[in-house]
């Protein structure tokens, strides 16, 4: 069995612990937010951590009301442009907290009095160092080169982030995460099933929107590491923008598809892909019974021990989906990289830490 | 001979009739500015026009030192969010003016006290009525459905911005771009003899960095409406952190190469290819003189009638080169469509405006 499946599994474990190492460094944050509250939040990562970005991006927005950037790395790395950070939070994203270039960013911040949030694996790494509040993500060492326990524990710690900057996010429902997360593993075999029928294939699109926009992001980085196929990640809405012209029966596609408020979009850019004869693989929960009864979908269990929230605040339905969506993702990556004769551990041409000029 | 074809030989006529609709909007932003800067530049756009926002964000922040965010227009849109742009630049671009989403999150910051900014082609569309700076983008009508003149146009006019936010960017070198562009239009004859062997391609990677990020998605783009080529454009420091593991003798890549600060991490990038026996096309400028002496490149022309500024500051050396860099993207597109027997036009799929959900 390959190490990336391996790890995969320990997701529910992973994110249990992940959970306990943030409670104490969300609290700390909270206070200086408390303190002073950022006009601005910057996530600067690259590669798995620059998607957990993404899903941080619209999370933070959504739920905080704060502007958030994406760091472009090289405006400060190859342009030596001083950013005026000044008030703004700056959150670094590294697995392995050695990424040269985003660690320059946070360390420039700093110094210009931004306030700095490091989310990593490793406590004795540089950006654990760096950084003045440190989320330690207890995925336990990742030995496959593709990111799978440590982007979940990252998408899981920039719900305790997006909490002590006073979003509306109950600390009982991510409790609720990993136990979701398990659930979402019983799709391993039909997974498995699913992915004989890709064997041949050598491109593909993956939609998502919104929360899980992410999530189509690092299925495609998955499918491009370990099968070698050239998979393009798209929101559904940015897909119509011309995209959509590529369309044709013999071109695949895989679309998240939860309720909630990307729904309507991602239920029209389905039916016009129907129209084109193309195939569409779902990824979606019971809850969303138009897409749970199409053909072609993985459909992950209903969310287990969920409470009714007293309060009626208007989350997103989908808020809590990107953790236990990409599991059946990750599970069918591995298992196309086998089908394929691939090992997913060991990628050609790629080594665990990437450093960049 | 294609429409799209037409509209790319326009380009330097159209360049010259754009920079003089924005010497005035400049000049009015400019004394906005002057009362209020910014604290924080916020981009909206769709399809072509997000392309030429990735532009305006490597651009602002480089020249200017203000933070830029790319809107996700679904955080307003689909999950209703209200986010604190006071004090904030809002700058939404669209062809036809008439792109509901990236209009809804300009007018809500507008009712926050944003200052407003529309980059649209149509004078007497939604956006130009919305936006409280209007820059009018003097392309023509544009027919067919691959954006062309009106991205570059959109470029021009992001330098003008730009230079009204308080950039180092003179006028005078502006002025130059449609004589360089004019150029560039030079390699339609190399760009057609290239486009040959490219018939049977489905899948490629497109690579740019910084300035030039937006070329590599904007060619993919094309590549992917005009030629239903599965492409994907990557800085080239993403591309390092997973994708190259898609990497054989079988998958074509293109990449923006200009000198400048961006070089070294492109030459790193190139030698890993050679070694992985992959074959690049590069697009370069005389002045690069190692890459303008590989086997595979478009080389543009040099810059006719540059004039060395007396003053000695550090404008990055490739600050110009994005909009004749695309050209040759935009002819080797248009004669790839035409090899393949395709009309670039006319998209299957496709309209001129298309409406989000």
């Amino acid at each position: 069995m390959s190490r990336m499946l391996t790890e995969i599994r320990e997701q529910p474990a992973a994110l249990e612990r992940t959970l306990r190492s943030g409670l104490s460094a969300g609290a700390k944050l909270a206070k200086a937010v408390a303190r002073k509250r950022p006009r601005l939040i910057v996530l600067a990562a690259r590669g798995t951590s620059d998607n957990a970005a993404q899903f941080g991006r619209y999370l933070l927005e959504i739920m905080t009301g704060i502007p958030v950037s994406l760091a472009a790395p090289s405006v400060t790395t190859l342009y030596q442009t001083q950013l005026d950070l000044a008030g703004a939070m700056v959150v670094a994203i590294s697995q392995s907290g050695e990424s040269t270039d985003t660690n320059l960013v946070l360390e420039r911040a700093k110094a210009q009095g931004a306030l700095t949030v490091g989310i990593t694996n490793e406590a004795g790494s540089t950006l654990a160092t760096l950084a003045e509040h440190v989320f330690l993500v207890k995925a336990g060492k990742e030995r496959s080169v593709a990111a799978t326990k440590t982007y979940t524990g990252q998408l899981l710690m920039l719900y305790m982030v997006a909490h002590a900057v006073g979003a509306r996010i109950r600390l009982d429902d991510l409790r609720a995460l990993p136990e979701w997360a398990d659930a979402a593993l019983s799709l391993e075999a039909s997974a498995r099933e699913r992915a004989g029928r890709y064997r041949f294939v050598e491109r593909t699109v993956v939609i998502g929107r919104g929360l899980n926009y992410s999530n189509a992001q690092e299925f495609a980085l998955e499918m491009m590491e370990t099968c070698y196929v050239v998979a393009e990640g798209f929101s559904s809405a940015d897909f119509m923008h011309g995209p959509i012209a590529m369309v044709d029966p013999s071109l695949p596609l895989f679309m998240f598809a939860p309720c909630g408020a990307t729904w309507p979009g991602s239920e029209d850019v389905l039916s016009r892909l129907g129209r084109l004869r193309a195939e569409t693989l779902l990824i979606t929960d019971v809850g969303n019974k138009v897409a749970a009864g199409q053909d072609r979908a993985l459909v992950i269990p209903a969310r287990l021990g969920r409470k009714r929230s007293a309060e009626k605040w208007a989350a997103p339905e989908e808020l809590y989906t990107p953790i236990p969506y990409i599991i059946p993702a990750q599970l069918f990556a591995a298992a196309l990289a086998e089908e394929k004769g691939l090992n997913p551990d060991r990628p050609r041409t790629l080594s665990k830490v990437t450093r960049t000029l």
